[in-house]
């Protein structure tokens, strides 16, 4: 009799071995060899025995692949209700099937000379043996999508009293009108931004900011609500409309006085008059104070002489310069005979009304773009311009009767910020506009990553790839993130909107900060909301290249983020100095101990190792440990800085050795503003399946947060090791519970469905 | 007598805090009150003194600016050759320019008195003092590009053996017929990068990997050179050579047999025969095993029928399909008599001679993409196209005479992973490539950097913005890592060219982590050039936005990084439990104890604790810090998959838990070999200029990855803070050193001018 498997079932034991052997594709001639050994030590075979199992796994004579096949379905028959513990169980389990039994002494005998095989075979075992079952329900293909609130309440909680115009801006970007269909061709695009533009200001959008004696309706927080909101549409519409009617517009209206109002405002909120906010030069990018535009006052007629001194002084990127733009707000040193007066601000034409440049006005087009080529992007140069005296934005200085210069703020300096300062308005609209970008990217990854389905266990269908841990951990962090700062903003603008003349410092640093760590955020969630979708991320149809493009820049315009984050730190760390003083060890130690508190309580071994769940979830953990982070950063920074210049260095050079430390401190204390303002909305929020998915939200901002800074608490001693893990997989968990409700989280953005992509939106039937 | 300065010197005292308060942009009513109470507290004023002071601080009544001038002169004239450590220190030294001396009673009184007032202020005096001074020479302004090594020799180094088909390569990707003009208009973009490939191909450079019996040269490794060369230049064309002659001519080559190399080969070289390469699905991007279209048997007539049989079966994002391709190897299941034979593949006609789609043959367009615009990809559906019984690539499996399935691999499965094995060039184009692209986005920024000026003390010229401390840390590691990973995928290369069979699995794992982590700094590297160059770096004529938007998709395509990460891990995995068995934790523990070696040497306190520069700076400490990383963690890994398995997790939901886990066993085993690459260079290179700047780029390198995970060592215990804080500051001394070098280095990299940017060409004047 031949020998075969059912003739000899005991060779049985062997089969999911060899199976394994030829089905893995990891399996090569070496682990082959491992398991051809092991055959030639087994006692227990006979020699033909043994050349009849060697012979199954000669790579020169595969099995057929109905012998495979056939093998499979033995394995199966055994599989259904055991569960072996290792390949060797299994083959027993088998063997078993197909006699009555194998004799209990076989069995130890066995075990003992398999032991080291499914090692030396590098398998875990009840992987391979689970990789054979068909029909695997696990976990992982199980987790879906619920809703555990009311998406509705929860738009309402967002959009607050801002709901009636925030509904308006949709229904407009909505309609047929405003479709996103964005042309390749530049010069196509930047006239339909500018129609677009056209069909806003005629539904009244672009003068909301304006005194309602203007035809505006004064309301500032509407305007930045209707920024915000466009921001689900094309992104140059949004700064289009930000540079007519928020920078050329607001700069007549915060620099200038009644008489500019009544002759331009109206027709700036119409769109009438298109114009420009002319700033930035060429070789004075962040550093606006050194701006080399001539404004020359002549007493004999009454005029000023625009002019640009050297090409490096030209205004560049201005904003609706290269093709519609009329009139420009242009800053300019004044000189009054010879002598400097610092920057004023002037309204100079620069093209009539057939859009021809005017005489000594040169316009080139910036040209293509990274994004937002629905801008038209220019570069000016005048070229010895002569405006009316009217023209000078009169606010915060003059020329008198006499030609002579005055001011209420004599220091150059001084009067360029307080001017500056009107402006802040930008660094609310831009990171409110970021958000809603981010928002959208979100919303689309999200919807994606719940309907797209990839991989999954052997015999089941395909997990959604929300489902997989590295899928949420890439979203599920900007998402928390995405929630905190819609708080922050709110309250960033209503900081604004409600503001006292000595709060001002304090909220411009706060807008400084806030628009650097909303930008550069949108910047990481759209990359990873790129990645997230793949190829489909890639086509521009689904919206997230315009996304990322266009906002890219924000990062750099209103101020570049790495240049805001220092003034944001010059700000914490001068207000710490003057709490402070030039501080001396002590001093230094009992502020961290007396303020931070923290220092004292948390520091202690319990603390540092209180890895309780409950614990780790507290709002008091999470404000000590932000606070504590924000407090030390900014007293070591102190106390570097000045060694550093007691050491002997000139204070340019200790505060460039600081440059990354104060990145920190403007980090940190931006962290604990957005921490406080999410605790004081839980505060607030009465119904309970909203207040219970954005504790979720909550704690998983905090200790991602937390996370991303272990390093910083592990170096400080403020947690040790098996705290920062039991934050590592808390995060997991909240990623993975979050994932349940990460669909209706973006519904509640209720951003149109024409600003979302096809991949999720069916047009195409795609999934 | 009116009350003066002049009049009654003593006030000169005072005089520093006034100037101070009109001069500083940040002082508010607050400060200024707090000068105001410590005037009225000096008893040493008469009260009429005390008026005058306050008057001078009044902010109803500001000083003139002529006032402001006459100030600032006094101040200076003090400062000549003296360092008053305060702003008291300054006042009195006014005072005694102006009479004889004051009093040293006096002196010390004040000093008391005037204690608080700078602390009160926010201020830091000698800052202070510093900012009223002119003409200051400081570190940050002096610091410039010197060159300490031979660029020269550096660009051999780096090029070695291909130095002449890569210099032939920048001849040509320089050259006037290349010139970089890329059009917006895709369809011109495709038509141009097409005439730029046929330029290409007509210099023999499609065929370099062919053998030479088909018109080839028999050089993979040539032909890797001249994929990462072209990557200088536009990346739609390097994407464009490889889909026709790396993906389309390759895949005949390792999966055809003899007799297509004769009919194909030629002609694919030659790019008369454009061609795509049909792999990926619509729902079948990564788990490419799961395609669904079907290449039915027929025997009758001996013919394949390739079919798409659902919408999402069709081919996806196909380079050459939307205009140019007129064949494709389209992979399909192989179906006999109603039996699936798993994937093969096969080449289709798609298109004929007058690039019309062939009967059967649907084609759509992709549309625009983020980038790499200049490539056609296309979607194609295969209505029942009949093709010849040869057409099938039969060097894996065939169909016998008697119509029946035939193939030495049984295993569906290992079958398909070897036909993919012999396509893993791809994933060695590609980081090349990726890697080339970062290095034209760092010679940009750099150069840039170096120009550019912005900010600077008070009264000295501004500096350029690559002396800031942030700056360099943006750019100077990523500079550090193009070394690193130069010399690292040159190693790479080596090993796939001089492949044997059992190293393949190494050498796969390899490639794909190489593809995933270098293209992954890619995108950081030039995310960070982009911001780096502000405004500049924004407009397409400075080619960051190609660059950036060309390379996005390279983390997605040959591979989704994320699941080419799991793959490495799970490779990683499996070689470590052939080493080790499931193990029980003495044996984890004994592992790591006696591999790693590190457990012991480095765990001891003054191990954790060493700050020794000396230390620091070893190349011992370096490769034990890292290998100590990359086996704990795949140790950790192993026993906590084992333990969610035993306690009951499905094994497919154990993998999910341990996704964010497995990343990073791939990238601890990455930083290992990348670091072990660059060691083995620096004991080659002879050379003591280039051994020096190396060892700095070196050092930074292996430093920076540290203190990028130091996180993981303070978790682990195996570093202390007091040496991760060391580790940061030599980091941050290794930019500032290597800025000086940062310029030559990419020099180094030997790009050609056109493919550089106007900002660093001059082409446009700018600077």
């Amino acid at each position: 009799m031949d020998i075969t498997f059912s003739n000899d079932p005991k060779l049985y034991i062997l089969l999911p071995f060899i199976y394994f052997a030829w089905q893995d594709d990891l399996l090569a001639n070496k682990e082959m060899k491992i398991i051809t050994d092991l055959i030639d030590g087994q006692e227990w075979l006979t020699k033909a025995e043994k050349e009849f199992l060697k012979s199954k796994i000669n790579t020169a004579s595969p099995p057929a692949r109905s012998e495979l096949f056939h093998w499979r379905e033995k394995i199966n028959a055994a599989l259904e209700n055991t569960k072996p513990a290792n390949l060797t169980e299994l083959g027993i389990l088998i063997a078993n099937h197909e006699r009555e039994a194998i004799k209990s002494e076989d069995i130890s005998s066995l075990a003992g000379a398999f032991a080291g095989l499914e090692s030396g075979l590098g398998i875990m075992s009840r992987e391979v043996i689970a990789g054979f079952r068909q029909n695997r329900d696990t976990v992982t293909n199980k987790h879906s999508t619920t809703e555990s609130f009311s998406v509705s309440k929860m738009t309402a909680l967002l959009d607050g009293s801002q709901s009636e115009i925030i509904n308006k801006v949709k229904e407009l970007i909505g309609s047929e009108d405003l479709a996103l269909d964005i042309p390749t061709d530049i010069m196509q695009y930047r006239e339909k931004v500018l129609q677009w533009s056209k069909i806003l200001a005629d539904h009244g959008l672009g003068s909301y900011a304006y005194p309602k004696a203007h035809g505006g309706k004064d309301d500032i927080q509407g305007y930045f609500s209707i920024m915000e909101t466009l921001s689900y549409h094309d992104l140059s519409l949004v700064i289009k409309f930000g540079v007519q009617f928020g920078l050329w517009g607001m700069s007549i209206l915060s620099l200038g006085t009644e008489k500019h109002y009544k002759k331009y405002l109206k027709a700036v909120g119409s769109l009438e008059l298109p114009g420009c906010f002319a700033m930035t030069e060429t070789h004075h990018g962040s550093n606006v104070k050194g701006i080399e535009t001539t404004a020359t006052y002549d007493h004999t007629n009454r005029t000023f002489t625009i002019h640009t001194p050297t090409k490096y002084a030209r205004k560049e990127y201005i904003g609706n310069a290269a093709n519609h733009g009329e009139m420009a707000t242009v800053f300019a040193k004044l000189m009054i005979d010879g002598k400097d007066h610092g920057v004023n601000a002037f309204i100079v034409p620069i093209r009539n009304r057939d859009k021809q440049p005017v005489n000594g006005v040169v316009i080139e087009d910036c040209g293509h773009k990274m994004g937002l080529n629905g801008v038209d992007n220019g570069i000016i140069y005048f070229d010895k311009v002569v405006i009316p005296y009217e023209n000078m934005l009169d606010r915060f200085a003059q020329v008198n009767e006499a030609g002579e210069f005055e001011t209420p703020i004599p220091s150059d300096n001084r009067r360029f910020f307080t001017m500056l300062g009107t402006l802040v308005g930008g660094r609310i609209g831009i990171p409110r506009s970021a958000l809603a970008a981010g928002k959208t990217g979100l919303a689309i990854a999200i919807k994606y990553g719940d309907k797209r389905r990839q991989f999954g266990p052997e015999g089941a269908s395909e997990v959604p790839i929300l489902n997989y841990r590295m899928h949420q951990q890439r979203l599920m962090p900007y998402l928390a993130n995405a929630y905190a700062l819609h708080f922050s903003l709110q309250y960033l603008t209503k900081r604004f909107v409600n503001r006292k003349e000595d709060e001002m410092q304090e909220i411009e640093a706060l807008a400084a900060g806030m628009k650097a760590y909303t930008t550069w955020n949108t910047r990481d969630a759209l990359q990873e909301c790129r990645e997230a979708c793949g190829g489909k991320g890639y086509l521009s149809e689904n919206r997230i290249d315009d996304l990322k493009n266009d906002t890219e820049i924000y990062t750099t315009f209103e101020g570049d983020n790495t240049v805001l984050m220092q003034l944001v730190a010059k700000n914490r760390l001068g207000e710490f100095r003057k709490e402070f003083g030039e501080m001396n060890v002590s001093s230094i130690f009992n502020y961290v101990l007396e303020q931070a508190k923290t220092a004292v309580t948390e520091k202690n071994p319990f603390a540092t190792r209180n890895t309780d769940e409950a614990h780790l979830k507290s709002r008091e953990f999470h404000l000590n440990a932000f606070k504590y982070r924000e407090k030390e950063i900014v007293t070591s920074a102190a106390r570097r800085f000045k060694r550093l210049v007691d050491d002997g260095l000139d204070a340019f050079d200790a505060a460039n050795v600081l440059h990354p430390h104060m990145m920190q401190i403007a980090d940190s204390y931006l962290d604990r503003v957005i921490l406080e303002q999410f605790q004081a909305q839980l505060d607030v929020v009465q119904d309970e399946g909203l207040k219970e998915v954005l504790e979720r939200l909550y704690h998983l901002f905090a200790l991602n947060k937390i996370s991303e800074h272990k390093e910083y608490y592990l170096e400080q001693g403020y947690m040790e090791g098996s705290k920062t893990k039991a934050i590592r997989k808390l995060v997991s968990q909240l990623c993975w519970e979050i994932r349940q409700d990460a669909v209706p989280l973006v519904d509640a953005f209720n951003i149109p469905e024409s600003c979302l992509a096809p991949i999720v939106t069916n047009k195409k039937g795609e999934a």
